[in-house]
């Protein structure tokens, strides 16, 4: 079985998200049958490279409420982080685009790295001291390679702003198609969808549920093909 | 959408439908939106490491007829494969146990280099002089490289019987649940499948038609769920 989730780096919800579908997992008894792949949604896909600024006040300025107010709302998300088990600064962090950290996400699959690359970057975001964002392009290669990356290969794709790219896209039209309009968004088997970062609980229910209707194809164009099977291949009629 | 392709290193219409499904792909308008996944099934589980014979003796013997009709048999799949554009040895041929081939993809799918080691170790089987089967382990290990793979990473695997033995046979478990008693066995987005190599005519159309069927979910738990989305993220209420 796959579950794709969808997720923006910059979304906390998917920092939380991401911890509570992962304990559902855990406790699943086919999880060794269950296969993740993370798809890309940027929440702010207009943000410029470099556009670099402190989260309280981009939330207070996006709500129109004071930054005592986006303090309480982070303080909040923090206590539901912590509840989960994650470490999450509630002040001090810097919001950016997360454009590269996508493409970067891109190559991190195709090398087989991309839940170690994520887990990482969410760290990155979220828990530690220095910004994700405004310390350039170092940092991001620093972290590919903590994932196991190349750090050539890593920064060959932040050189190239067009490497990646049209796979990012792809993930965004994908979830559009699907009806996503926020993140996290689970799917799993392209059978059912969770969307935001419910509790385990529900996790569990919807792994046991797309699990249960895991069912044989509907339809399969056969009729006499040229196969091999446990008795020998077809031999060829010329 | 997503393209699942059962097969064997063994299996001489794998090697002739790969060809074929990848012409159709090549010819398909969204190939850039089609991903590939090989997965394993032994034609010859049985069979232990080490125990490679001549082919043409093995199918004489499986078919009870002679090595010139077991011959002949050969010289039409060369026939169907010549037509495809790939060479085939219609003798010389040895056969072995591929689970150590299909244990090596799995690594090569967690390196993002298993569609490179596939076509390597297809063609290595049924083009090249050398055998795949009689040379030992260094053999397999030259054609990982050759893959992209590490040398070091491919020689643990080898040393290690029990290394994505149990990925091998969750495929296999797979494919018996959706219904596939040969292979090649393709499966489009878990919506259509089609067995055997056929023409890439059909595959085109399957292409087609499992691609104008994706379709959004048909249930998505939601429920005011705590998420993020372009106007911002819910704040949690303690």
């Amino acid at each position: 079985m796959r579950v794709e989730i969808w997720s923006d780096i910059a979304c906390p919800w998917c920092y939380v998200g991401k911890a509570r579908f992962e304990k559902a997992l855990r406790a699943f008894p086919h999880r060794d049958g269950v296969e993740v792949v993370h798809r890309s949604f940027e929440l702010d896909p207009r943000r410029a490279k470099g556009d670099v600024r402190p989260v309280l006040a981009i939330l207070a300025e996006k709500y129109g409420m004071s930054e005592a107010q986006a303090q309480a709302g982070e303080d909040n998300l923090g206590a539901q982080a912590a509840a989960e088990g994650l470490e999450y600064r509630t002040s001090g962090r810097d919001h950016g685009s997360t454009f590269d950290l996508h493409r970067m996400l891109h190559l991190a699959k195709e090398k087989g790295r991309q839940d170690e690359l994520i887990g990482i970057l969410f760290r990155a975001n979220f828990a530690e001291e220095r910004s994700l964002f405004s310390e350039g392009d170092e940092r991001l290669v620093e972290l590919a390679v903590e994932a196991g990356l190349d750090a050539q290969d890593a920064r060959a794709v932040l050189a190239d702003p067009t490497a990646y790219a049209d796979a990012v896209r792809a993930d965004e039209r994908e979830a559009a198609e699907l009806g996503a309009n926020g993140v996290p968004f689970f799917v799993l088997d392209r059978t059912y969808g969770v969307s935001g970062a419910q509790p385990a609980e529900v996790f569990a229910q919807a792994l046991t549920r797309a699990w249960g209707e895991r069912s044989p194809l509907p339809a399969v164009e056969d009729g006499g093909a040229d196969a091999c099977g446990p008795d020998g291949c077809a031999v060829p009629q010329r």
